[in-house]
């Protein structure tokens, strides 16, 4: 390292000490760290620094640029009748039965938004949007960013994979996060997502930021704290942005696995319009119009999101993305055509209430446990796996009702897992009011 | 490290978010890295972790206890007319002009008690003893573990660096604290510098803790917390332990560097009496000798510490101690057999005053950058080069007075060294009154 213009150590000490660091000095490490000029275990310790000692909204904007920087930025130009097509993308924080990027994707499509969409694979409790895509036979998720460009011209969105080329920083930075203790901490929680968004080439993005025990955050102030963080800097750096602060105190919708969950957002674009997930999923594709700039009026865009159901709209935008990403768009029409798991068992309720709670985490980790999920990223999973859940927070159960359906492969686990499946709720005598599902809008 | 008992980062975690960890835990942590078997930058973000949060007494025992056991720990079966010999050696946390070792060693062996003691390197801005010694033609500092315990049989005291069956779960955790900005940690610095203590085989350790701007703690009350942190530790494990806080506003002695310190440790042996270097070298030699159990009477202890100097008693033992290492003892007739600096230049006084600091961690970088002390381990040094210091804090100077005395060998330096070492001493006009040599016995 002699010969270069800062020691690492020495920028550890600073922000160790919970002093401000130079944009150069981010720089340099980030650089360093991308280039493999400045060793692993500096940047352990420099993590672990910042972890204690944060970043101000400098810092992190740099950290968000140079990070981003350290790869590919596309550009797209897309137009339509002469004017350009906005493009914008949606994040979640990740939590159990999330599938909402399958929905609102070919939704924001259909309303005349361009989606890029980079997404990534499940990780410990929470699923990923690639492998429950992958769950359509032939759906390829691996597009080199030319082909990906190419299916975003032609379909209005694609889905992939995250690519060498794009926020190569933040690679190497997530796998020592990971090895570290260092994931829960926001400047790098912000650095690592809007670096790989904001290289999507995207002019807005809405983000759906999760708390509750089925989240990264647990509380709610944590979340807003993370969303106000997450808007201001895109702001700041020339994006639209909003963010929707959403609760994870329950699984999202009915199913919770890959092809169970890919089933149940193929049902939604076929036109089903009740229940949490698909509130959600229309109030986010309709963030998206909004945040595209296609109207001012929420309501109008919700409006315009629920009529791209209806229509059939969006359901033909994702017809023509699969079949552009290599998969059999039949799936649309027959559900049955998705991988399926051999054996079923129902989980019964023990005695009559209400839900007061649901252990959410714990169901996302049985779905892991199981096969349907993966504790490192290199692990082969088993898609069909999965859990039909069938009393949310709130609803009035009887002894003998089923809670949960497990849909599974390997039955030599199936006591061990109906344990810990029957201890996920806890009744309560008297009526419990379920959680608002949107809590704040930042 | 699947298989194993934990995962280091759920320890890291633990430690992250201010918890006390197990025995177990701590074990898993040092055993792992002196193994191999967990990675620098696990280690190092945990590293960062305990920085931040700390460790508490247990914790901290337990630290030194799997440090100590990473490698060999010496045994000595000493004894003279049938009673056995104790064993005390004496740990310096480091300043400007401290070549007390040089002195000590041969007292207390001289008065009967024996002295084990492994050394450092100097590092950074202050001096290690190995450096000092291998200024005597032929001394050898890298005897084996057999050889140590021959010549300390023989002479009653030896002196050696740090080998590698000693405290190898030091040498990788120092390196790479080093690298990481986590060296100033009382917990990280007591399972350092104890565990290569105890490795000795020692029943009783003196400290001398050093407090000021030429040491690595600034503040009394820093270098107090860690004496009380230090003696509570080699207490709770069974050894006898005193520290005295001591004064680093100012070098010790009148001379800095290698050979010129040991010029003046053998000038003292040859009877010199006064002075801070040598009131701190009786002070210490005489709580060496009070720790081994000969006397509970520290008057009587310093009363004989001084008569081994005066009987020439001590000054014999180094002789004995020189021959045995491999180097020549005439030196301790003949100074000039130790390297000489091929020039020399007086630092002139501009106004008349009354010291009233001295910037003595410059001082000590001064004599490094000119060649006299290493930045990394692996740096080649100029024994030769060193600092005569001719003013000490409320002394009274006249304009024209030599201030200090430069040594050296590279000329071209000359005009930035003169400046730097101009700008280390700050006046008063009034009577300054000079900072107290020991400041606390813990």
């Amino acid at each position: 390292m002699s010969g270069l213009k800062f020691r690492p150590q020495d920028i550890i000490e600073k922000k160790r000490d919970g002093n401000v660091l130079t944009s150069e000095e981010i720089a340099f490490i980030i650089r360093g760290y991308t280039n493999d000029e400045i060793p692993d275990y500096q940047i352990a310790a420099w993590l672990m620094a910042v972890f204690n000692r944060g970043m101000n909204p400098e810092e992190t904007r740099t950290l968000v640029k140079e990070m981003l920087h350290s790869g590919t930025v596309l550009h797209h130009n897309l137009s339509r009748d002469g004017h350009r097509v906005p493009l914008v993308d949606k994040h979640s924080t990740g939590g159990v039965g999330d599938k909402t990027s399958l929905v609102i994707a070919p939704i924001a499509a259909a309303c005349g938004v361009a989606v890029p969409m980079i997404s990534g694979r499940g990780l410990a409790h929470t699923g990923g949007t690639l492998d429950k895509l992958e769950a359509i036979p032939g759906f390829r998720t691996d597009l080199s960013l030319a082909d990906f460009k190419k299916v975003l011209k032609r379909c209005g969105f694609a889905l992939i994979g995250q690519t060498a080329e794009i926020a190569p920083a933040d690679r190497k930075l997530y796998a020592l996060r990971d090895l570290t203790a260092t994931v829960p901490c926001p400047p790098l929680i912000c650095g690592s997502i809007m670096s790989k968004k904001l290289a999507e080439g995207i002019d807005g993005l809405v983000l759906d930021v999760k708390c509750g025990n089925g989240a990264f955050m647990h509380s709610e102030n944590e979340a807003k704290s993370l969303a106000r963080l997450l808007t201001r800097t895109a702001r700041e750096m020339g994006k639209r942005c909003v963010a929707l602060v959403t609760d994870m105190n329950q699984p999202l919708g009915r199913w919770i696995g890959n092809a169970v969950e890919t089933r149940e957002a193929i049902e939604t674009l076929n036109g089903k319009l009740d229940g949490d997930f698909n509130d959600l999923s229309i109030e986010l594709a309709a963030r998206m119009i909004v945040v595209s700039g296609a109207t001012r009026s929420i309501a109008s865009a919700r409006k315009q999101a629920r009529e791209a159901i209806v229509s059939g709209a969006a359901r033909e935008r994702f017809r023509e993305n699969i079949a552009a990403q290599g998969g059999d768009p039949r799936v649309l029409d027959d559900v049955s055509l998705l991988p399926q798991a051999k054996y079923k068992t129902d989980i019964l309720c023990e005695a009559a209430g209400y839900v007061a709670s649901i252990a959410t985490n714990e169901l996302g980790r049985v779905v892991m446990d199981w096969g349907g999920g993966r504790l490192r990223l290199q692990d082969a999973i088993d898609l069909s796996v999965g859990l039909e859940v069938h009393a949310k927070i709130g609803d009035k159960v009887q002894r003998g009702d089923p809670l949960v359906t497990a849909y599974y492969n390997d039955k030599s686990r199936l006591a061990e897992m109906k344990k810990r499946l029957g201890a996920t709720y806890v009744l309560s005598k008297r009526p419990v009011v379920p959680p608002k599902l949107i809590k704040t809008v930042i």
